[in-house]
């Protein structure tokens, strides 16, 4: 037991994904937020909304820029979000008289969620390498134990037999249209938020849509028609795609575990987890862990999805409880495919008991 | 309290759907079951695998069946599953002959599932109406009442003015996106589910894909290349959708609950809902509901991806939750789209407070 | 598939539970209802707060009140609740002089919620009931087959060898927790529920204490010192002992059916459910019902403790979520509770495989 | 956004608990752990089950024990649970002649299960201490403001006038009812796991009975009749626990966030968070965190409940579910109870407006 298992020094190893974990870390978020700030300077000096001189000193100074964290954690604990100290952090270091040009007309939530639409870019290319590695790691399993006849069980009793291929393209087929369909979780959240205060850009006058779209082609997101703060449909529907990969995996994992037991031995594990009183034991602990991520993004979606009813112009607590959600949906999603592809690799096809 | 508010005699008015869970009801669900029945001694009939004489008796037995609902009550609750009394009850009225002939190499998954599919087509039908309603109203409404001056609130306080139609389209925006995902679900649901026993339609020999085929037209439903009895994505990423949909509605209904406080009163409700204690009241009755309607689906979506974790061929347990959480879900997204239709008629925007 | 399978013509028999589903009917809710009415009329004219003439007068129409359900519907889906629109057709039939003391003092909550105590006190019962029974049930199981030896699986591995006792125990020893711990969970449903408008019994002048206490007394709940209508433990934790319930079974369940499969058969099912495709199958129909029905009711419990997020005085948002998800838990549990008994007596341990 | 806000370096300052998460760290974690080796070999010392010079060994090589913890990171990936390479290292630590005795006759879950007991102790410490502070705290608020007149609010609507008492009294009465229950929570975690392979101590001989009460008298936990291994209703238990303290915090942080709205006034925060855009603005950030973290619970509730379906002796798949859930809601928990000391600190009734 441990607060964070994704991060912990011995469980992580079990649970976590250091990749995906990656993309969380401070440093990732750090950076992806201030290079928002620094795209935003150079795409309102582009367009004269602030100086040329100053959005050059702005993007210089953040090059530099070392966040004082411990102030970021006080500050973050009185403003509920790190952007304010963050902003007044980046001001002290730009300096006089440019320093009222950063973040200007911007909001944190702006920073925020574009700062995670940065990272996401990179976590989707590793979900659809993965994704893509599983796919043919299956195809191998098919084309090496495919033919081999394995006892189809409906309702936990024995049926008829099938071939091992069809088992396989059970597992395989929905991870498929998991590949296809993240096209459309990655446009919900590979996008630019820029809104302002209140989603209207209010301070940019009439150079909101040109900035906008300025700044989505040098950070490579999509620029919207209008800010989507309060509408998080976008989070819901990235959640929802991470729990189905898992949920698709967590059925591998207990179809493997249920065909790996010791009474019927259909599947056989080159390598399993050993037991502390029991030595001789091969345990499926891969299969295992597969069912537990599932479960678990199962159960944290629902929390996303609560996160949809984001009252007014930006909700407090909707907000926060996707930071709390989010996350860890995406590391448990990057492990179970992670430990999904492993797992393939242990496993061939012994053919029906009995 | 009752049961289940839903199909209850004074709760449905409030929270029920009653096109939707006609849908639902016995009687359809019946319907579906027998025209899959039907369809497929039509296509069996057609491809040769049953002579053609069973197969025009089996359909025209199956126009006049009655089904006696109370053997098939205890039935269920020894099989699990309604569907080898249904068969056994229809091959009583079959008779000899072509009794045998009845429901030849389908399994109940077979009937079950595409009976669900076939009532999908209606019920998306009604969720695209509804959609397509609701986005031309909150149009109207932006026609309206748009440039109204609001007051923008974000973390619970007051921010600055931004035109109603910024809230208007916070509401809209994700509702066309809803919509435009809506043939995802869709293409997911509405297809022919016919795998027999082990989803190899075994007993076919080499005309299950022939039969499938014509089966699928029959119906009007998608044929697939392999059955999917332990696949559930698609039903996990149908529930997913209509926890979108009731979560974006339920968005608009706090936003109306808030914006209707007493205090602040820049939306206006024609009508709302009376009090026994204080009959002066005005209550944002629907607004509330959206909320409730979008909570409890955001609740349910958990199980239905728990749901996902299918072992085997077949899971009588995953199966049985999903009966039990999926019909809800989408009685609650149909209740929520006619509560925001009669809502969105009855709001004024005031103008901004203070 | 159908809208609400616990009331279902041909699941509830599989799903459903008759004798819990039955105090959640509307007859039952109604006589629930009209009882508060009837007591609190009674319990003001006794302490004066009323005419002793009007109150004789209330009661005495209800006897013979029959509700216009068609008009409650349509109410209530105006109001949000049932109540003000019952009041009115009550204060009808009572007619002048006595009208306007129906209800006096009352608000809309304290009759739902007390309705819903009322018919807790016959629901704990059957849930106090069935759990004896099923502890007795257990005990005899293992008085006749305790001593034969199973095997031990540990991670889906079968692991040394024990006798069935100790797997017996595992299922028994949390259900006599569960027994214990009904006391606290009656003790926080089974309340009178009378508060007022906002809970300050306002209109009861000093005459609201006793009052209440008369009226507990007369209703066979207890009376609180203060209104609870915004503090919702009580039901939430209520929905945490109903799920630690299924769960327990769930859990019974889930080693039943495995115990079951072909390849191990250390447990034999006397009966079990038939196929429409493999009539030779016997499935573990209520083993597996068991785990469907824990994991129901673990998905539902995160909706009733979203729900305790009850703003202000009275959330109709929050509110009506619980009547969403309460009822169903308690059938579930009922019919679990139900399940498992049935189940226990089909069951014999053959003895360890291998 | 982060991994895990409540151990991130800037977000743990606003939703994490540094004490909490403390007793989750992995120092505290190997701290049990090895308490519990060094107490098992002084009870089977103490018993004649090992030799009791080993037992001094033992107990003094645990002393000095070093983890590799990069080792117990791999193995653990392997084995699913870090225990048997722990034992290994400890083994290799004590070495020869009495390696074999360490951790005789135990197995992986008790290490864990007892390990996580040990520290729950301090934290029903921590959450007592803080529950009975926020009790005072929130009498001494009703002493100074209870009698200033707010505004009741029913359905979102101005109903009534009432005092602030009433208010208080709806977040103080179920934190009052929680510090009760907690007793019941504390006994059902903070008892001794001690069942070897598969919960019968079968290597300790007619022994096992007398280890483990005097191992439990040495870690000043409760002995167990039977071991519990695959029973996990107290950790469900605790967790609906846990759920019902942040919920009824939520209550009192979403009740504060819309009395202290901008036009509304009746609560006002001496210090609330700042904003990027809005440097006027006091956010009711410690509210918005109440109602976030309430919501958290909420939903990973769902997910210890379905960890009851633990099938067998011992399950990878639930266990682990819980190792991911569990400690991050007794962070939130504590991180709502600290909140709520902070904001009730700041807040004051300035009655109603209108």
């Amino acid at each position: 037991m441990s607060v964070f298992p994704f991060e912990h020094p011995f469980l992580s190893g079990l649970a976590g994904d250091r990749e995906i974990a990656a993309l969380f870390s401070v440093e990732a978020e750090m950076a992806a937020m201030l290079a928002f700030e620094a795209g935003l300077a150079a795409a309102e000096g582009a367009e004269g909304v602030i100086p040329v001189g100053a959005a050059a000193e702005i993007e210089n100074r953040i090059k530099a820029f070392q966040p004082d964290l411990e102030a970021l954690n006080q500050a973050t604990a009185r403003d509920g979000v790190v952007v304010p100290d963050l902003v007044r952090q980046l001001r002290a270091a730009v300096g006089e008289p440019h320093a009222r040009h950063v973040h200007f007309g911007a909001t944190s939530q702006d920073v925020i969620d574009t700062g995670l639409a940065l990272r996401l870019v990179s976590a989707f290319d590793i979900f659809g390498a993965r994704l893509d590695a599983l796919a043919v790691a299956l195809a191998a399993l098919t084309d090496r134990d495919g033919a081999i006849e394995v006892m189809a069980h409906t309702r936990m009793q024995a049926a008829i037999p099938v071939p091992a291929s069809r088992k396989i393209e059970s597992w395989r087929a929905p991870l498929l249209r998991h590949r296809a369909a993240m096209a459309g979780a990655r446009e919900g959240m590979c996008v630019l938020h820029f809104g302002g205060a209140a989603g209207t850009l209010d301070k940019l006058g009439g150079k909101g849509g040109a900035v906008s779209r300025r700044l989505a082609i040098g950070l490579g997101l999509t620029a919207l028609a209008s800010a989507r703060h309060s509408e998080r449909d976008g989070f819901a529907a990235f959640a929802s795609w991470l729990s189905l990969v898992t949920g698709t995996l967590g059925k591998m994992g207990q179809d493997i575990a249920l065909a790996a037991q010791s009474e019927i031995g259909e599947i056989r594990l080159a390598s399993g987890g050993g037991s502390s009183a029991m030595p001789h034991k091969v345990n499926p602990v891969g299969a295992e862990l597969l069912v537990a991520l599932a479960r678990f993004n199962a159960t944290l979606l629902a929390g996303m999805h609560q996160a949809l009813v984001h009252e007014n112009e930006r909700s407090g607590a909707a907000w926060t409880l996707e930071w709390l959600l989010l996350p860890q949906m995406a590391v448990a999603c990057g492990a179970a495919l992670r430990t999904a592809l492993s797992l393939v690799d242990t496993i061939s096809f012994e053919g029906r008991s009995g």
